[in-house]
């Protein structure tokens, strides 16, 4: 994101956010262009549920090129962080510690698709490729954030609508070549509260925001896309019977990524996503680092 | 790294490194500069041992910002990857499969210290930082790779001296503000030998380069880095017994990154390392996938 114009587009997109108030559910003050040494602590703190995100200005010009700062798109996986129905929780086992054995390790038994993680495309398609084997080309991409937060307040079965993109594109640019389109409803303000970010009903059935089978059509056959992302648990909406957007999406080559943290301040445009995808033989998916630089 | 300068540094480098044979152990050309949608399948192949590797050019412009290339340097974790004696190795159990169940997963099972991966300072430390803690910050960093390639296929026990960091700087530049220094020994063809990384000779001693602990004071004292990382199994050489290595890095807030692939074909300067750490609590380190952009 070289060029003034590109980055007189994300300030003007941030400032926009902040003036409407919007730039962040837990009312982090977004910290932009900055280059220099992290100025204090605070300004380096992890995106965990209930703490305050924060960017942080990169170390020097030299490490950043063009970029000044790196937001952490990634939530800290606990043993408490929801799963999908069914699926078993992380656990963490000590093996050694410090004042017992002079080092500190832990063994880790974990269902691929928990935390921020990826969805690779044989999560759904048996010929699809693993994650391990996704090209690492696509996994530095320009990100666009399509905000849904005011809908999905509205409607907890919200899906994104080819609509939602139009207005997005209409609003900042054409998609880029390349991108990877996230969807910021607002869930992850939910993880504060047990049950919900799930939000089932009695009869068991789920209901948080996703998006629509036919948006992501639109996203594989009419733009160029290297992946989805979600700030909840599910490409597909909670109610979702059919995995239509898994199935649109995936076996297309595409990759998801879901349970994505502060959404709320990554810019709507300019940020290129870093994806640090899981690398296991065979890998369905797992759990990614995800950083967006700008 | 925008600047026409810093990407002539790195121009100069590689042609030097070309014009010696040495661009690479399995032979890789590296591609450099290529903005545009990738070329073939072939460029974007993955960093497994045997397979060629490769530097694979970014999707768009808008994609890369200043960057024009993406390198991974990140080892594909498998059952059979060595591991630290004494420690499990790698286990994954699939949970369901596409063919009867509709979707694939797996559970995963090991040792935070598997694969290509990240020491945080917690791991030495009782006091200090854990990954998940760790300033995002600092996963950005400029990557500087000291190639004592030549030295260690001479001596299994080399260590990276001082002098070898100075004899870096007189032929690159003074290593930059928050800068990952990087050994590059070769050891990664030996992963194609049963026994040969780890090296253990008749009476279980390992033998395997890494840094010398007064290299590692002197980048911790007299430089400014973030961190440091080894192409070999640990920060420390083999045959180490005090881990003095690990002990200087480590409480002094840095991380390691250890069993990193691809280096010989990593510009010496100029790339900008991007390191998808572990996000899970407590976390001494982890597979993290490790990304060079230039």
């Amino acid at each position: 994101m070289c060029s003034p114009q590109a980055m007189a587009t994300v300030q003007r997109a941030i400032t926009r956010r902040r003036f409407l108030g919007a730039a962040g559910s837990t009312g982090a003050l977004a910290v932009l262009g900055g280059v220099g040494r992290p100025q204090s602590a605070a300004l380096q703190g992890a995106a965990t549920p209930g703490a305050t995100p924060v960017i942080a200005p990169l170390g020097t010009p030299i490490a950043t090129g063009c970029f000044g700062s790196v937001l952490d798109l990634t939530h800290t996986i606990t043993p408490d962080f929801p799963v999908f129905p069914g699926s078993e929780q992380f656990q963490a086992n000590v093996l050694v510690r410090v004042e017992q054995d002079g080092f500190y390790k832990s063994q880790l038994v974990l269902d691929e698709h928990t935390g921020t993680h990826m969805d690779a495309p044989a999560h759904f398609d048996a010929n699809g490729p693993k994650a391990d084997t996704l090209p690492v080309a696509n996994f530095v991409a320009p990100l666009a954030v399509i905000d849904v937060a005011a809908r999905a307040a509205a409607n907890d079965d919200y899906q994104v609508t080819v609509d939602d993109i139009l207005a997005w594109e209409a609003q900042n640019s054409a998609l880029p070549e390349g991108a990877f389109v996230a969807m910021h409803s607002g869930w992850e303000a939910r993880l504060a509260t047990p049950g919900a970010f799930l939000n089932a009903d009695a009869g068991g059935t789920l209901h948080f925001p996703g998006f629509a089978p036919d948006a992501a059509a639109f996203l594989v056959e009419e733009r160029s896309i290297v992946g989805i992302g979600v700030d909840t648990i599910s490409l597909d909406f909670g109610a979702s019977t059919d995995f239509a957007t898994h199935l649109t999406v995936l076996p297309a080559g595409k990759y998801g990524l879901e349970n994505l943290a502060n959404l709320s301040v990554a810019p709507p445009v300019g940020a290129t996503l870093v994806v640090g995808g899981p690398k296991h033989l065979n890998a369905s998916g797992g759990p990614s680092r995800v950083l967006a630089l700008f």
